[in-house]
């Protein structure tokens, strides 16, 4: 019972507005037991990469039966489509854009969300985390049988480029997004960085730098590369900001070679 | 039951202090069943004005019953009177400085906040949200009698200036905030604006930039002019921030005249 | 009962990452009836010593039996142990690196988390806030006997040099951070100050700024000392930053001599 009233919000709106406090109070009118957990709002202003990336993260985590509420929509108001995804257990709401990308593999059912009667009466053409998202999570929340949203699709739009490469005996990424310290998280996940480096010896390749060799943790080095808490290969400077000491840029190459 | 213990926060605190998590400590050591929404932190310092403008926004989206806590109190420790508002069946508690300025007409119970049976026992000189506000409201999620509270007035403080005023066949508004997008929001709310017009065209002016029509959405055009969901005209840059690519600065002026 | 699940967070990880998210959703996942509380994730990154005076500023406004997750831990996946603290019926969990010096005295217990039956089963090296302080807090808030957690120690790591002293006939304190509003808040509490100076007139130096008297409230002056709502002597600035205004450092010397 408990575990299936979560509702968890990642948007782009920030924390400044009143946004993310009305997305609330629609969901807690419908459910006054819903339980609201934010995840972030600062998501680069419409940055719709980065949102698919974190929401790969952080689902995991939570129970089955989470609603997750992603709202980074740039074109709120054209034709775009509104979509719940459930998977795994979980429900996903959101715009149908690329940002549900990242869990967009297997064991999946998506629907858009065409009935009136699970939004707001008014739908502006300007804001449908509140009119439209957050009151749909909320009915989910209570029990919903998804398949009353709306009809079955299965072309949902998907974000290009997104995952890391082989060319020429080269693996290539590239830099997704910093995280608060300025440590620089790459598109290249473990598993794909092992299966391509096996046993052999390597070298990665970011600006100007290069790393022969991976650490276990922060406090190994001045300048360390390590496989992140999130599974991503990512860079980063001890109590300081890889970001700043480097200067390098997001979307920047990231390349990794064996060496004989 | 469930909707009765909502509380909403917003203040001018921000959130790298233990300002906000001294007085949800209070609310919940006074009512551990009260559900706290934090709305924004961020206002900006002392700017008693966007507050009164965002309040009105985001409560009618709670259920009644709510109790929207709202702190931005320059003159804390002063004689200003701490009140209490009933409106529409939301409670607003906080300071008498204008702060509920937009929510203050018709149907109203204003008591001065004077019982000290219902604030810490200890009332410091600079944090009434956390020694008289946050109290009160824990409190009357638990069903307090408002009219213990103190005396009901009738002569709230309010901000002057706040609303737009036609003059010499010109309507005369302003730039009253920034949201986090840069999309600058006037005091210009819809009604009026279509008062105003009628079916006449119209040429809106701010700074060096007019616009001949509204939008319906962001992406209609590079800068566009539309009613935002807040129900009030404002200035958006499509991807962009119409803050800093136009430069104009909160207070500034916008007009609207009609044409022949 | 409701007292016993409020669980509090107090962190460097900022507020854009998925990092909270991922705590609060290990935290639901093992008791989904907790009630987290965010108090700040804005610790300047790496600061312990900023955290240590901000964790005695705010737990004693909650309940008892409430817990509180303090992770600011710069050798995470280092040797330094993870603790649990009972200080006063309320639970501390975090690292042992002089997070928690300014609550360290009288009537505590400190037991080390050695138990892996209570922390995710697979331990990053970069990420103790989720893999091991959430889930110990959710056990607790369940209800655990925290003597099953690890060993009882005695030799905390505790922070040099954080309480003010008194040196040929002056006090030494010094500038500890800044509040949101630019406000200077020092290591001198009002009780060592009101010891010092009895009753006899005095002069507070920082930098090259002095006052011959404590205000009682901001308004007072446009240059303000006072005894902030924390019960530290503050430097504030009337509706503007006195950290701005004056250039203060954090780490600044605050001089107090008593005049004859």
């Amino acid at each position: 019972m408990g575990s299936s009233k979560v509702i968890t919000l990642i948007t782009d709106f920030g924390t400044k507005d009143t946004y993310v406090g009305q997305m609330k109070g629609v969901i807690i009118s419908i459910n006054p037991h819903a339980l609201i957990i934010d995840i972030t709002h600062e998501i680069e202003p419409q940055d719709i990469r980065e949102a698919a990336f974190l929401i790969r993260e952080y689902y995991p985590f939570f129970p089955e039966g989470t609603i997750h509420v992603a709202v980074v929509d740039p074109d709120v108001g054209s034709h775009r489509r509104p979509l719940l995804v459930k998977k795994d257990g979980h429900f996903f709401v959101g715009p149908d854009n690329g940002i549900f990308t990242m869990i967009l593999k297997d064991n999946l059912e998506i629907f858009t969300i065409e009935n009136r009667g699970f939004t707001l009466k008014n739908i502006s053409n300007t804001f449908h985390g509140r009119d439209i998202f957050a009151p749909v999570a909320a009915y989910i929340s209570r029990g919903l049988d998804i398949s009353l949203l709306g009809r079955m699709i299965e072309d949902p739009i998907l974000l290009q480029n997104i995952y890391p490469r082989v060319e020429q005996e080269t693996l290539y990424g590239e830099i997704v997004r910093f995280d608060r310290f300025g440590n620089a998280i790459t598109n290249i996940d473990a598993s794909t960085f092992k299966d391509f480096t096996g046993e052999r010896r390597f070298r990665i390749e970011v600006g100007e730098i290069h790393f022969d060799s991976l650490c276990s943790s922060y406090f190994e080095g001045v300048m360390v590369c390590l496989v992140g808490s999130s599974g991503y290969l990512e860079f980063g400077y001890y109590k300081d900001s890889f970001r700043e000491r480097t200067g390098v840029k997001k979307g920047e190459k990231v390349t990794v070679r064996t060496i004989f």
